[in-house]
């Protein structure tokens, strides 16, 4: 079993925390975006949609999307559960709705303002759409203002337990410095959090 | 219990076909996006995030985001499945691979393109930035071929049977004429599928 990945972007560092979280250890192979390895006919096999993560398994299926990649995992090895406590309809949901929030509407932005706007990126996002990425930048910032609010009243994302909520946040917000947004400036609810999922051994992941 | 929507919206149709596939009774009441009602604070206490489809507890609790939503009721009436077999690590994941692959790939582009190219929307997406629009008209165009080529050897969207990815995929693409999208035509895979599950009693929904 191995994961193909891309150490510089921030999906395959969710997966990373993940896995770190579990205790499961994992081989990895690197696959430079920079490089467009994604793009070539091999990596196409692996997936169509040319992105990583992707887990192969020992009898060589493939399975992206990161969030459906902790799924698997969170099915074999349920401890500690990241996905909401398992058998609560209701915990079970209401982690999936902080992990969609925080993906749509803080990761999301973060990774358009970045793409639309670095120089870097021109080749990969075409268009780029200038107008579209500083967009994104001030949807980011209102959208990290609404989420320090959130966090005024309880320690975690979804609540009282740590989840992969707070795994796309932590990525969400450490990649925000990459798109030139200061993600902790002014928000202490948020930066409280920040302090303690960053002092958590799996955030070196 | 009940639920705040807008039957005009993409969003609130995925929750409704996924409650007449489990035969699930439901309240709804209308929040129309178009008369900005979901703009109201009275709204905003049930969604800060200001989006239907929304499900209300009898205990007064609030849950949002589509997919959790559905996930709360699978794990409430888990007959018949519809986020993959209980139990099963990996058509759990893949199932949600396939979800998520659709949403991202085929459903946000039509949603974009609709958004940022149709003169209704130009008070609600600010900025509306044309050159985006045509940019997402364009990636459903090519993601929709991409679906079509992947129909040709299986019956569902996630393999054999039929779950939520293809009520995802339903939505978009009902969804994608309202975006001047021409989704079947010259599809012939995505065609047969498409009047599979449209024959269904959920499609109506």
């Amino acid at each position: 079993m191995k994961i193909y990945e891309d150490r510089q972007a921030p999906n395959p560092r969710r997966v990373r925390i993940f896995l770190a979280e579990k205790g499961i250890e994992m081989r990895f192979e690197q696959v430079e975006f920079m490089a467009a390895e994604h793009k070539t006919g091999d990596f196409k096999v692996k997936n169509p949609l040319q992105e990583v993560p992707v887990l192969e398994l020992d009898d060589g299926t493939h399975l992206s999307e990161t969030v459906a990649i902790c799924r698997y995992f969170e099915g074999l090895y349920p401890d500690p559960p990241l996905l909401g406590q398992p058998g609560d309809a209701l915990d079970l949901a209401r982690t999936d709705m902080w992990q969609r929030r925080i993906e749509f509407k803080i990761l999301a932005p973060v990774v358009a303002a970045f793409r639309h706007l670095h120089p870097a990126m021109a080749p990969f996002q075409v268009p780029q759409v200038r107008e579209w990425g500083e967009a994104n930048t001030e949807t980011a910032g209102s959208m990290l203002d609404w989420l320090d609010q959130e966090l005024a009243n309880r320690p975690y994302m979804a609540g009282v337990r740590y989840s992969i909520a707070d795994i796309t946040a932590l990525v969400a917000v450490d990649f925000a410095r990459v798109a030139h947004i200061k993600p902790l400036e002014g928000r202490s609810h948020l930066a409280r959090w920040h302090g303690a999922v960053s002092a958590r051994d799996s955030a070196k992941a």
